[in-house]
């Protein structure tokens, strides 16, 4: 999958990324993968159902997956935060 | 499954949920289902990660599913909020 079928979700307004996703699929993207850590894994389920629910009903579920990633803070140590991956197909 | 394996991501701190799922895991119960709407999603994925990579290592993910759920707020007029169900199985 190329990266630009890849949505970061960030703490940006939901709609915000339901607008890029629906953007990418109504140009022809078939999947799309949203990708989210920490506080925005809530957000990136938001914007899954919302795409499904209200947008393009014919968008499936693809497969969730959840996993751990180490990041580096300001002051130097490393520290855990989780991750999901949400596949959407048309 | 019965509802006893059934553990409810709230408001608290993730660590109350960790033990809740290693304690019945450890009681005998092969599968706990966690289950988390909204903000608390984050947490959930959390809670899933902590039990896996630093308690019970023999844990798997199972299946991983979001939803939209329609709850009533205290007006009484209807909201969605996205829920998650992630199946851990030892």
């Amino acid at each position: 999958m190329s990266e630009e079928n890849v949505v970061y979700i960030g703490n940006k307004p939901v709609m915000n990324y339901v607008l890029a996703v629906v953007t990418q699929m109504n140009g022809g993207v078939s999947e799309v993968m949203l990708k989210a850590r920490g506080r925005a894994i809530s957000r990136a389920v938001d914007v899954a159902e919302i795409v499904r629910n209200k947008f393009i009903p014919e968008v499936q579920l693809g497969s969730i997956e959840i996993s751990t990633e180490e990041i580096q803070n300001a002051e130097g140590s490393n520290s855990n935060v989780s991750a999901i991956e949400i596949q959407l197909n048309k």
